[in-house]
C-alpha cells in the first residue's frame, strides 16, 4: 500500500509534525518521517524527494517554518502533490513561512494548510489517497467517512450538555 | 475515468478559473464546472457537494473571493480532497479570502493555492488523481512529467536566448 | 417576546461568547445558546438557522475563530440581522476570523463587531431589539440609556477620583 | 414608518454611501441623507444624532474613510443601532476606515460591514426593521426574502447558461 | 505659565500615560491630567476640550486603545496642538488606534507618536512649548537641550564601559 | 517672526511637500524649504537642521517616502518640535515610511501626521506657532479658527445642496 | 578580477534585475546574467550555484518573486555571499518574495535589500568586491566614493535650483 | 587582517547582537563593538563610521529596534558594506525595524538579514571578507566551508536519531 512521507526543515518542527503521523497511524497509513533541511541538505533533499515515488510514497507533506523553501522544493523535486504546513516562530505569527510555500509560481503548485495545521496536512494527505479506485483508497474513504462523523457526535454531544446545564454550569466544569 | 469539480462563488471569478479548467483538458480529465454561491445558495451547494463523489468527482477545486466560506463549506460537505482558490477583489488583494479557506480548524482541511493560483489548482488535482495505482493515473502522471519537462525546456530556451544575446538585446526582443 | 441566538463553533469560545448571554440576562433579553460547527455539521446549522424565526429569534449572533464560516453561512440561512463576533486564536491576532466574516458579498451581510467583542455584540443586538414601536422594545431601550448612563457615570467617578488624589496615587491604589 | 439615517463624513463618499440608499429605496423603507463630518462638525453631528430617534429613526448607517471617528461617534451619541461602513482610499485598502469603528470598547458597539460594502449596509438596515412585530416589519421580511430569492435565481440562471454553452462561450459572452 | 492636557479614555490607560506626566514634571511643566472617554462622553470631552485654552492649557495630548476616537475628537474641538499617543491592546499591537488617530482627514491634524510612546509625548509638549519667544519658553528649551545632554552621555557611559570590559561581561553584568 | 524649515529627501516629493507650503502661506507663516537627503547628504543636513533654530526656524517639517530616516534625523539634530510628513511609494502603501518615523525610541519624538498628509503638517505646524503668547501667535490662531470655520462652512454648504436636491442629482452635479 | 553572478527566477524579471547589471557595468564589474528557475530546474540551479566561485563569480545576486524559493538555495549552494533582491508581483506588493529570503534560518544569509532594488544589489555587491586590499578592490572602491559624491551633487543641484526659483516654479519645471 | 564593526543603538540589544560577535570569533574575525545611537549621538555615530575603513573595518553590522536609523546611517557614512539587523521589540514583530532598514533608495543599500538574525549578520559578514583573493580571505572561506559541512552533520544525526527511535521517542528525548 502507499505511503505518506513527511519532512521537516528542523527537529524543533517535529512537535507539530508529529500532529500528521498521528492522524496516519489513526487511519492505518503507512509514513515515513524524515528531518532534512532545504537550506542545509540541498543534496539530500534532492535524494530523498526523487527517490520517494519509488518508495511507494504518493504524498508529500512539508512543514517548515520563516523562509520556508522546504514545501516549494519537494514540489520541484516530486511529481505527486506536495502539502505545505506553514509554521509559526518567534515573530511574524507564521505569515513568513506562510507567503514562501503559498505563493509558487505556476506549474508547481504546494498544497498549503493552515498556520502550525500539521494535522489536517495528515487528513489531507489520507484525501488524496482515498481517491483511487481500489480497495486500499475504500478502506482510507471509510474511515474519513467515520472521522467526520465523530467530530459531527463530538460537537453535538458537548451541545446537549450546554443544553442540559447552561453555559455557567458548562464554563465550570471545563 | 474520475474527474474533477470546478466551483466559483460568482460568474466574476470565471475569467481566473477557467485556468484550472484549461489545465485539465490539456491532461485530458474530465471536469464539471459550476457556478454556486455558499452565501446565496446554500441547498443548491449541499446538493452539489453531496452527490459529487457519486458522479465520479474525486478532487473539488473551490474559488472565491472576500469572505469566501465556499471551499470550506465543500470540505464540510465532500469527503475527498478540496483544493481552495483564494481570488483577489478591489482591495486587501486576497488576504481576505486567504484567511477565509486557509484556516480551516482540524479535521476539515481545504488545500490552498497562490492567490489567484487557479492554474496550479489545477495541476494539484492532476496531481492528486495520479496517485492512484491504475492506468489512467499512470498516464496522468506521464503528462505531468512531460509538463515538468516543458516547462524546464522553455526556461532553458530563454536563458539561451539571454546568453546569446544579451540582456539588453533581450529586452528589446520582449 | 423576541429572544437573540447565540451560536458559536466550539466550545473553546464560550468563554468569550458567555460575555454576550450575560449581558443579554442582564437586559432581561431571552436568548437561545447553541454550539454548532458550520464545517463539521452543516445540517445541523441549516436547521436550526432555518427554524430560528419561528422559535420567536430575531437576532443571531455568531462568534467563531480562524476561517470564521459560521457568521456568514447564518446569514444565508437566516433572513433576520446575523451579528459576527471575530475570535482570536493563538496566531494572526484575529485578523483571518475578521475577514472570513466581514467581507461578505453584496446581499448576505454580517454586522461584525470589534475582535473579541463579544459584550459588544450582546449589546448591538438589544439595541435592534428595542427599534420596535411596542412596549417590550421601549423597555429595552431604556435599559440601554440607562446602560449608557452607568457607562457615564463610571468614568466619572474615576476621573473625580483621579482628580481628588492625583495620577501616582491613583496607579497605587489601582 | 421608521427610517434610517445616512450619514457619511464628506461628500467624496456619496457615490458609495448611495448604495445604501438605493437599496432602501428598492425595500420602500424611508431615509434621511446628509453629509456631517465629526471631525469639522461636532456640534451639527450631536444634534442630528441626539434629535434622531424623534424624527424616527431607528437605524444609522455612518460611512467613513480614514480615521473614521463619525460611526464610533454616531455610536456614542445615538441609543439605537449604528451600523458603519469602512470606506478605501488611496492608501492602506480601508484598513484604517475599519480599525477606526470596528475596535469599539466594551458598550458602544458599531455593527461594520465590509470595506466598501454600502450596499450590504442598507440591506442590514431593512433586516433591522424587519424584526418588530408590526405590519410593516413584515412587509419588509417579506421583500427580504423575495429579495434572498432574486439573488438565488440569478446565480442560478447564470449556472444554467454556462452548463448550456460552456465556460470558453460563457467568457466570450461577458 | 501654560499647561498640558493630558486626557485619556480609560483608567486602563494611565500607567502607559503617567510617563508623559513625569516627563512633564520633570521639565516644571504644568499639566492636567483627566479621564474622559469619547464614546461614552461626549459632552463632557466637548467641555472639557473648547475650555482648555482659557485654562491655559495649550497643548493636548490624548491617549486611547483601540477605535481611538478620543485624539481625532479633541483635535476637532480645540484649535491648539494635539498629540495622540496610540496604546496597544491585547491584540493588533496598536494598529488600530495607531490608524484611527493618524489618518485624519484634511485641517484636523493630530501629532501622533509611536505606540505606546507617551513619554515622547510628553517630550513633543515640551518642545512645542519651547518655540515661544518668552522667558518660560527660554527655560524649557535648556532643559531639552540638557536632556538630550543626559541621554547622549547616558549611551556614552555605557559604550565606555562596554570597551573596558568587553560584551560577554558586560551582559552578566546587566 | 518665527519660521518652520520644510525638508524633504527627494526632489520627487515636491508635490506632496509643496501642500504643507501652500498652507503656511494662506496663513503668512514664513517658510524655507530645501531638498536635502538624509541617505545621501548627512553633513548637509546636520548643518541645516543645527542652524535651524538661529535661522528663527521653531518648527522643522520633514517628509520622505520608504525607509525615512530624515524626520527622525532632524529630530536627533534640532531642539524643536519635528513634524513627519510619511510619503507612500510604489509598494507598501507607506508604511514603510510610516514605521521609520513613528516609532522613534524615547527622547527622541516625531509628531507623525497621516500618509501623504503633508496639507495637516502645515496646519500642525501653524497650531505650534500659534501656542506662544505674543501678537503674531494670536494672529495665527485667529486664522487657524477662521480655518476651521470655513471647512464647517463648507461641509454644511454641500449638505445644504443635498438636501435640496437629493442625492441621485446630487452625483449628476459632481 | 572577480565578477558577479546575477540569476533570476524568470524572464519576466528582467527589467527589475537589469538594473542590478547597468551598475555593475557602470562600476566596470564583469557579471554572468542568467535565468534558472529554483522551482522548474533545480538541478541547474545547483550546477550553475555549485560551479560559481570557479568561474571567479564571487557574489550571486538573486531577484525573485512570490514564494522566492532562488535567493535562498543560492545561499543554501554556494558559500560567497547571497545578495536577495525581492520582486514585486500583482498582489501583495512583495512582501510575499520578502519574507521567503529575508527570513533564511541561522547558518544560511541572504543579505536582502528592498523590494524592487536591484540597483541596491548592484551597489552592494560592487561594495562587497571592494572590500578586498588588492588593487581591483581600490578601484571599485574609488568608483564608489565618486559615485556618492555625484548623488550629493545632484541632490545639491536640485536644491539649488529650488532656492533659485521657489518650489512653484519649480514644479512647473519638472 | 581586516575587522568588521558592529554598532547597536542602545544596550538593551546587547544580547542579540552578542551572536554576531560570538560567530566573528569562531570564525577568528577580528570585530570592534560599540553602543552608539544615531538619534542620541549622530555627532558620535559620524565620527565612528568615518574612521572605520582607516581602523581596517572592512563591513559594518547595525542592529537596532523600532525606527531603526541606525543601518542606514552607516550606510550614508561608510563607503562598504552594511549589513543591518532588524530587532524586534514589545509591538510589530520588528516590522517596524525591518521597513526603517530594508527600504532603503538608490544608491545606499543595506544588506538586511532576518528579524532578530543577529548570527546571519556575522556569517555574512564573514562570507563578504573570504572573497578576497588573499590568505586571510581563504582561510575564512575554509571556516565558511567547514560550517556549512557542520551544520549538515548536525542536521544528518537528528535525522538519523529519528529513523532509529520514532517520532514518539524522538520527542521524550529532547
Amino acid at each position: 500500500m502507499y505511503k505518506v512521507g513527511i519532512v521537516m526543515g528542523s527537529d524543533s518542527d517535529i512537535r507539530q509534525m508529529a500532529k500528521a503521523a498521528d492522524i496516519l497511524k489513526e487511519f492505518d497509513i503507512g509514513y515515513e518521517m524524515v528531518i532534512i533541511s532545504a537550506h542545509r541538505e540541498p543534496d539530500e533533499l534532492i535524494r530523498w524527494c526523487r527517490g520517494a515515488w519509488d518508495r511507494d510514497i504518493r504524498v508529500i507533506i512539508a512543514g517548515a517554518g520563516m523562509a520556508a523553501a522546504l514545501p516549494g522544493m519537494c514540489a520541484a523535486l516530486f511529481e505527486g502533490p506536495v502539502i505545505g504546513v506553514p509554521l509559526s516562530a518567534k515573530v511574524l505569527d507564521g505569515m513568513d513561512s506562510l507567503h514562501s510555500m503559498l505563493m509558487m509560481p505556476p506549474g508547481v503548485p504546494v498544497a498549503t494548510v493552515a498556520i502550525d495545521g500539521a494535522k489536517n496536512a495528515g487528513i489531507l494527505a489520507a484525501q488524496i489517497l482515498s481517491t483511487a479506485s481500489d480497495e486500499a483508497a475504500a478502506e482510507i474513504r471509510e474511515k474519513l467517512v467515520a472521522y467526520k462523523k465523530d467530530m459531527r457526535d463530538g460537537v453535538k454531544k458537548k451541545n446537549d450538555r450546554l443544553q442540559e446545564i447552561g453555559y455557567e454550569e458548562y464554563i465550570k466544569e471545563k
